[in-house]
C-alpha cells in the first residue's frame, strides 16, 4: 500500500467506491467520471505505479478480471462492445499512478474519443448500472 | 487458424510483417498504419474474433508481451509514456477481427486521439523504429 493513493484507498476500503468484482489479487468498481456508462476500473489490490511495475502475477489477475468484464459489460448492458486501455505515464493520459485497467462499455454512434474529459457522473445512474454487473 | 484472417497469415508468416517479439503463445509485430512512432501490435498465434473469446494463456501471454515491450519502446524509443489498447467489436474501433492488443508509445505534446485515422506510415522508417526494438 502507498500512502496517498487513492486506489491504494479504494482497495482498503478506506475510500469509498462501487464495487462490482473482486478476486484475490485484484478487484473491479465504477469508474465516477465515465467516458460511456457503465465504464469500469480494474485495479491489482497490490500498488505499483504503472503497469511496467506490476508483478506478472498481478497483471495477469487484472487482465483476467478485465476479459470478463468486458464480457459482462457486453451482455448486461446490452453495449455493442468495450475498450480496454491501460495509460502509462501523464504523456499517456495517466492521473492516477497505481497500474490501473479501463474497461469502457461502448455503444453504437456513441461520442466516445479519446482523451476523454472526465466530468463526475450522475451517483444514482453510476450505482443502477452497478447493480446490473454484481 | 481462421482462413481469410490477416493475423493468422502474419502468424504463419504467409503476409509479410517486421515481427519484433514472439513467445511460444504471443508476437508482436509494427503497425503498418502507426498511431505513433514504434506503434505495434501484440497478437496471440492462436485465432480468436476478439479478447473475450481468447483462451486465458493466450491473453496472459500476450499482455505479458505487451508489458514487456511498454518498457522496451519507452527505455529504447525515448518515449515518455505508452497506452495500451484493445478494442473489442467494431462499435470499439476494432477493424481486425483477431484478438490483438495495441502497444502505442507516447510522446510528450504529441497529437494522438482515439481513434486514430490509420494511414500508412513510411515503411523504412518503421523499419528503423522495429530495428531498435529488436
Ligand atoms: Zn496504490
Ligand atoms: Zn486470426
Amino acid at each position: 500500500m502507498s500512502e496517498n493513493c487513492i486506489f491504494c484507498g479504494i482497495v482498503a476500503g478506506a475510500i469509498p467506491s462501487t464495487r462490482v468484482a473482486e478476486t484475490d489479487r485484484a478487484i473491479a468498481f465504477m469508474d465516477i467520471n465515465p467516458g460511456t456508462p457503465g465504464h469500469l476500473l480494474v485495479v491489482p489490490r497490490e500498488h505499483s505505479t504503472d503497469l511496467r511495475e506490476a508483478a506478472p502475477e498481478d497483471l495477469t489477475a487484472a487482465t483476467l478480471l478485465a476479459q470478463s468484464l468486458v464480457s459482462r459489460v457486453i451482455d448486461r448492458l446490452d453495449a455493442d462492445g468495450a475498450n480496454l486501455l491501460s495509460c502509462i505515464g501523464a504523456e499517456a493520459w495517466q492521473s492516477v499512478f497505481h497500474t490501473h485497467l479501463h474497461v469502457i462499455p461502448r455503444y453504437k454512434d456513441d461520442p466516445l474519443q479519446l482523451p476523454w474529459h472526465p466530468t463526475p457522473g450522475d451517483l444514482e445512474e453510476i450505482n443502477a448500472t452497478a447493480a446490473k454487473l454484481t
